[in-house]
């Protein structure tokens, strides 16, 4: 489960968490990420009961630990980012939005063969605070900065296991695959396009659609139609069968 | 609240949830990313009208509309966009990844000026699944593409109200802000930083730390470190009220 990847080199750290479902809720994100190191500090004995018992992400909530302070739960993290919602605090330390600091996470993990120390004690820490009041100035001063979802302004506050979800989300996100395309079967050829545009006058014609003067110009037109389709070449065998049935109906 | 945004013109439709919480969750993700127009189809009865009594998003709850069918809810929307965790199901689709899609579906909506008529139907509808079974066959015929958030293959299933605010994110989310810096206040100037050195290398003179016959690789050396600190004017202001009364209690 645990092999080394980037993603298993960070640390969730919740601070004081209240709501067993929301740690159930990181913990299952977590999973989602490949993310398996869950930490917490002080928190809700009931809730960290409950939240063992769930379903979801079992392995994530049997490897959990439990610290009695912030600076023990992080005493072995090469990189600890805070998040918070904006607010005055955030004045104190270096903020980032998340796309920044998600970037500049992922490169820190990216880098390549990390030595033996590193694997020791080279994880980066992300910490969330408590369900109502996020993390302390006490909390904050354990950072080396700290990072904030791009929320608006007039409703930032973000639930924990949301919270959790997204900032994972942007540290495993691949800047690339914007880039890449679809991923499904392949394109239509040119040939089957061009066999699927004839086939397509010749039923339009056999069904009196085309008249014979302006031919010249709908051939053009169906050929642009076409390939307005972006169809796949399992899809164009599907049209191709569907036109022939047609053409042998109208004769 | 709704003023025209491009997040204002995203749809998010649940088809078929069950779980209050799972409503409550998805809305108030929503709130958070500007996104204010909830449908649903086919809920439990009893988890929407729990969730309308959730405190958090209840702007969004407020406003949110239920459809007997997928058809009735995307009727108005110029692009439906399914989500899925990879399945056999989605090799009958078109699918991206999340950062794929979402760059698509931003590109849509940033397109400037939109008709009128793009403002009373051209909204992108997201849909998302049951929460046990996800979007079914049917559901997905109604999709143009489908997307899928970038879980591990072991585990891709979300939560609904993480799947939510994740793809949130990412259609919200800032290309640019990826490469900005800190929001914070002003850098120490080198004026700051050349005073924070000397006295430095005056405090550690007058302590014993430096000799006298190595004070000029000293000096290089200092300069080097303090400059590492990366410091705001704010900190450099601290350490300059710091060093100034070791430098009196030295003397």
């Amino acid at each position: 489960m645990a092999s080394e990847t980037p993603a298993s080199r960070i640390s969730v750290v919740l601070v004081a968490p209240r709501n067993p479902l929301n740690i159930g809720a990181a913990a299952r994100a977590m999973s989602n990420f490949g993310v398996f190191d869950l930490r917490l500090v002080n928190p809700y004995e009931v809730a960290f009961r409950e939240a063992r018992s769930a379903v979801k992400a079992r392995d994530v909530l049997a490897r959990a630990r439990e610290f009695p302070t912030l600076a023990d739960a992080v005493a072995d993290c090469a990189l600890v980012v805070g998040t918070t919602s904006i607010g005055h605090r955030v004045l104190e330390h270096p903020l980032r939005r998340l796309e920044m600091g998600g970037r500049i996470i992922r490169a820190k993990l990216a880098r390549a063969q990390p030595t033996r120390e590193q694997l020791t004690q080279g994880s980066v820490a992300l910490l969330f605070g408590s369900e109502k009041f996020g993390l302390s100035n006490e909390d904050l001063s354990h950072c080396h900065w700290l990072m904030r979802i791009p929320t608006r302004a007039e409703h930032s506050s973000m639930n924990l296991g949301q919270a959790v979800a997204v900032c994972l989300y942007e540290i495993a996100r691949s800047p690339t695959a914007a880039r890449q395309g679809i991923e499904t079967r392949a394109a239509a050829s040119a040939a089957e396009l061009e066999r699927l545009t004839a086939l397509l006058e010749e039923v339009l014609a056999a069904s009196g659609y085309v008249h014979k003067r302006v031919e010249g110009s709908t051939e053009l037109k169906l050929r642009r139609l076409v390939r307005r389709m972006q169809l796949s070449a399992h899809d164009a065998q599907a049209w191709l069968g569907m036109l022939r049935q047609i053409r042998w109906k109208l004769r």
